[in-house]
């Protein structure tokens, strides 16, 4: 049924189509010939060499010299020079934003983090964005686009995010209008872990770039999978969200109307409030952020007390009972937690996968892994760049003159 | 991302795709001239001409004479004769086989039972199968595949159901081994509710042709999602088991190893044991088939019995929770629910309605509609048929010389 889209929806160019595929190629393969990606992609040489061309004037790619010593035009090599374009990405957590300048290979140039926010900062916070954004644009001018990460459930045709359980004082921000046309470059705006889910497939070469399921869990607790090539969008861009899906409809209310859901559970807000709860496990824990609290925690229980040592597994047995879910509610072959809780390693891991093989079909659990991100710490951020990169290599004629 | 699926995956074949959208336009369009086809599919004309010549040149497709009495040859009208093919369509429930023939609009031709089931039946209800298929092949030439729907979670690529609750029997029937080369026809299998949503994409016009979540409440409890166009299929074909999705972590097991499984709850198996557990309700309740026991329930309630009534309440409660989930998990535009539950009528469906409308963010909720299937009863059946005709449009290489 891959071709239903070709029905269903309308393809918004042919050509706009093939061009996508040829940066896609270049942008995975490197240093290719036109006859290779001809070959690859089943396009005409007539095509390749009409689109390249195009591609070739406006400065997108370039030509690297013959490969294999040919003389033939066909087998000179093009390249899609990874350090020749930058993006801006940022990402809004909850009480945190981090801005970067990123390669097209996923580099972070620079990052930074925004002062801690507030309920009352919130407006504070969008303003200083603003300047930053701009400063970096002037700054640089391989700068082609800013993308951002920003917590989930995401309405995507709205620009604002449905539910922002812990800090509602984002549900008012309306990010497109808000950036939408604000910068000289174009903005485009991800529910976080769909935007980790690209970063993964994108940037990490170990991850199959087939049924990846990007599992974030942090201050807040989301989901992007990516099936047989395409991202599980859902009507409005809200699909997968795990966080708000129930795993106890006895449970804990949520601030989404729901009860029993995961990010109750297992979120940094939920650990935070388990230590607390826990009396003098962790001095003044009430002190500290979310994500202070839980590192507290981790660090703790890789030294080996045993309280913290109970409290993350706990941890772990509610991120199992949400990979259950992610395993009958989307079959992928890949699970990679990320986020600020995965940082606890293997101690929940561990548990996680005690929790999988008890509950989950075995044949299923045979035939897919589960592991923690290998990105580094700022993948999340990288999220957003790989947003902006994935409409880079998606949409070309957006940000060239190609016609 | 959407074409990411060209990048990730290898399209077969760039003719047999264009191939497959003209088929796809004719099926769901009628009537249309050449020049019609070019301009919604953004195909050459030239690419139109040599596709449709072979493709009349096999009979898949005929001219209809001029449109709008042009003699240009571009407005001959084109045109996929519905009645000029048929497929023999088989469902496959625990207890229950329903076998027919069905034209390619997914009108049945005829339709028959098998005897009812059970553990010990099930290769004898096999063989049967094999003497019914080929009686049926022999006496009409226009059959051009088999299709089957199977319950989930279905293993694609192994041919068999993980998990088969309450008649585990079926677990050891390899479908693509029994039936996958025992006809001079093609046999395709899938997955029972993705066949379902099959259906009410093909057959049904007032579905939406994207955001579809065709949800099946019946012997089993099943989920198909169209998201964006394309079938979400999991790695192993095994995605969206929303029957074994827990809605509670503190639940009852289920035969899956998973506790808590939505399934337990509102299938006819589940109704069943709730009215056996009523005592007095229905008589002799236990001797009853599931289906028997639900349909009797349902037909009480209707006539004001307040216990039945009570009772068909509690199940779609339960079956909104699922509905709950699917929002979170899919956010897909429309729910259809299917199956022998949906014939509980409207009282079930505002139940489900009132545990939507206290469980899901609003503006998901707004923009969503739940309905109960308007297919005739034998709609799932017609699963199996539009498993066959999908193939059917999507390959027409399979079925004709074309090259």
């Amino acid at each position: 049924m891959g071709n239903m889209a070709g029905t269903a929806t309308s393809i918004a160019s042919v050509s706009e189509s093939n061009r996508s595929r040829i940066m896609h190629h270049l942008y995975q393969h490197g240093v290719s010939s036109r006859a290779q990606i001809a070959k690859a992609l089943e396009l005409t040489p007539a095509a390749i060499t009409k689109i390249t061309a195009k591609l070739l004037d406006a400065g997108v790619i370039e030509e690297t010299g013959d490969l294999e010593g040919s003389k033939n035009r066909r087998s000179i090599g093009l390249k899609l020079d990874k350090n020749a374009f930058h993006v801006i990405a940022v990402k809004f957590a909850r009480s945190l934003v981090q801005i970067g300048v990123f390669d097209l290979a996923g580099t972070p140039l620079t990052v930074r983090d925004l002062p801690q926010i507030t309920e009352d900062t919130i407006s504070e916070t969008v303003n200083l964005l603003h300047a930053i954004i701009n400063d970096m644009i002037h700054a640089d001018s391989a700068i082609v686009a800013v993308g951002m990460a920003v917590p989930g459930p995401y309405l995507r045709h709205i620009g604002r995010t449905a539910v922002v359980s812990s800090m509602r004082g984002w549900q008012r921000v309306n990010f497109l209008d808000e950036f939408g046309g604000a910068f000289p470059v174009p903005v485009f705006v991800e529910q976080d872990a769909r935007a980790g889910a690209f970063a993964q497939y994108l940037f990490d070469p170990s991850v199959a770039d087939d049924g990846l399921a990007y599992y974030l869990i942090g201050e807040g607790v989301g989901l992007g999978v990516i099936d047989h090539g395409s991202m599980i969008n859902g009507a409005m861009g809200a699909a997968t969200e795990i966080g708000h899906v129930s795993i106890d409809i006895h449970g804990k209310p949520c601030e989404c109307g729901n009860v029993g859901c995961l990010e109750r559970y297992c979120s940094t807000p939920a650990i935070h409030e388990m230590i607390v709860n826990e009396g003098d496990l962790i001095d003044n824990a009430s002190q500290l952020t979310h994500t202070q609290a839980a590192r507290t925690l981790f660090a703790m229980a890789k030294h080996g007390n045993e309280r913290a040592i109970q409290l993350v597994r706990q941890v772990g047995q509610y991120i199992g009972f949400g990979c259950v879910t992610i395993f009958n509610a989307f079959n992928p072959a890949q699970i990679v937690i990320g986020d600020i809780v995965s940082e606890a390693g293997p101690l929940l891991l561990d548990e996680v996968k005690t929790v999988v093989n008890q509950h989950v079909i075995p044949e299923l659990n045979e035939a897919t892994t589960i592991t923690l991100s290998e990105l580094p710490a700022d993948a999340a951020l990288g999220g957003g760049a790989a947003v902006a990169i994935n409409q880079f290599l998606e949409h070309p004629s957006m940000f060239f003159e190609l016609t």
